[in-house]
């Protein structure tokens, strides 16, 4: 039985997945602001809330794979989608249990049977894309041409109106401490489905994925929009997720752009209130005649 | 023979090192911007700069260590920052070469001396800052107690506008094309020394501890600028530079906090124009009285 996207309640992670083998999951988001003192130009001293920022070890079967500094607002969608992302599990459906402990900053991740060539795969993620700064370029470059997203789909200029007006009115850690990027997924209608905010752009695009895997949404007809830069990784892992439709509200680099267009997705840069600029997979945008 | 700051142009990696043990090197800056076409909301098609993006493979001594993605500004830099504030290297005297080639998408280190204890520092690396995301932080928070920042030093209110003028004045990439950090290095009056921009914070923050280790420059006396947000491993980088003042135009994370609390370094936060949030190390931030 799959869980109805009306259901899901945009940016929490649920306890359970709705599907035939469900997994069993905490529900371990850490308060997201705190208040600190700052000295302001007047002299004055001002109460400031400022954006969590926690580290995460993720353990698959017992072994550490890696640290991730995180917001905390869904820490399990975040160790599922950076396992996805990065290649490691293969569907939500090798997933048994994933146990976040804040008490130890660790998130458990127990599969239902081991991974298979684990140790070949994080080998290869090290030398490919590094630590502390690669994408997963390496890896997923390779898949790009295999790569087919729909073309028997539009958006129109009034459903990215509608979703730009949708997340001007989110409430977010943004408005109130700054220092995170957020990442919506959104249905046909510019509606927001799910939407998670993190203190980087890779998490937040991950906790995406994983959250579309718990809830069992697929991409091929959703809208996925971020406040931060169109790079490489952004656009491979949009296009990973089979979304044909990818809103920015900034700019782009060169490869972003260049990988945009290998993959024929569409891609719309500087989108704020009525202002945006449509840079590839045109052919799926409609704009009414004048 | 140490070469004089005074003589640096600002920016632009020097061809070689003016040391006792010069460092031969190249100076392979990419074109920072090309232009593509978009469509804006009027229907126009506008050609539209964008930032370059390039996969830059590192090589010590032959063997593969990551791929970073760069606007391609200081390339040298880069590698050696990032040798650097990965550990990896401990000193520039360690370094015979740095050969960027973009034909190859590849910058090969050569060390006068192998490099001790690689394979087990690669591993740690990987163990516990992982790939693609993490960032520095499993090594380098057991550095942080050791740290001591000099606090015989002081920034006045009158240079930290200097200085915030000086960025507004300066050429930069994001004014034209948007999508890029950067990172500057002020001197203790404010005037810029070193200014990087790059696709990632973490990357404009390696180049200019690149270039700080290429022309000699002690971060003691220095004030490190960045457009980016302050979270953890920017403190840690700046602190592990010596650097005592660390300006940001935007905002801070709870563990960017924390660390500037221990390590004693002077924060700011929102600095534009003539607004600012000073955070931590208040005892080297000089007001005149009203």
């Amino acid at each position: 039985m799959r869980r109805k996207e009306q259901d899901i309640a945009a940016g929490a992670p649920h306890a359970s997945r709705l599907a035939s083998r469900p997994v069993k999951i905490t529900n371990a988001t850490r308060p997201l602001t705190i208040e600190v003192e700052a000295i302001n130009e007047r002299g004055e001293r001002v109460p400031t809330p400022i954006a969590g920022e926690h580290p995460l070890t993720l353990y698959i079967d017992k072994r550490e794979i890696v640290t991730l500094m995180t917001l905390g607002q869904a820490p399990e969608a975040l160790a599922l989608g950076y396992l996805r992302n990065q290649r490691l599990v293969r569907s939500i459906d090798e997933i048994a249990e994933v146990q976040v402990d804040w008490d130890t900053d660790a998130v458990a991740i127990t599969t239902r049977t081991a991974l298979l060539n684990l140790d070949e795969k994080m080998q290869k993620r090290t030398v490919t894309t590094g630590c502390g700064q690669g994408t997963v370029f390496g890896n997923l470059m390779d898949e790009i041409d295999a790569i087919r997203l729909r073309d028997d789909i539009t958006l129109s200029e009034a459903t990215l109106h509608t979703l730009l007006d949708n997340v001007r009115r989110h409430e977010t850690i943004y408005k109130s401490a700054g220092a995170v990027h957020g990442c919506a997924l959104a249905n046909g209608s510019g509606e927001i489905l799910l939407f998670i905010e993190d203190v980087g752009r890779h998490n937040a695009v991950d906790a995406i994925a994983g959250q579309m895997w718990l809830n069992d949404i697929g991409g091929s007809d959703k809208i996925f929009y971020t406040t931060g830069r169109l790079t490489s990784e952004m656009v491979i892992k949009a296009a990973q997720m089979q979304i044909p439709f990818l809103v920015s509200r900034s700019g782009l680099t060169q490869m972003g752009h260049d990988i945009a267009v290998k993959t024929g997705i569409t891609m719309i840069g500087r989108a704020v209130n009525k202002h945006y600029l449509l840079f590839t997979g045109v052919q799926r945008f409609i704009k009414p005649a004048a």
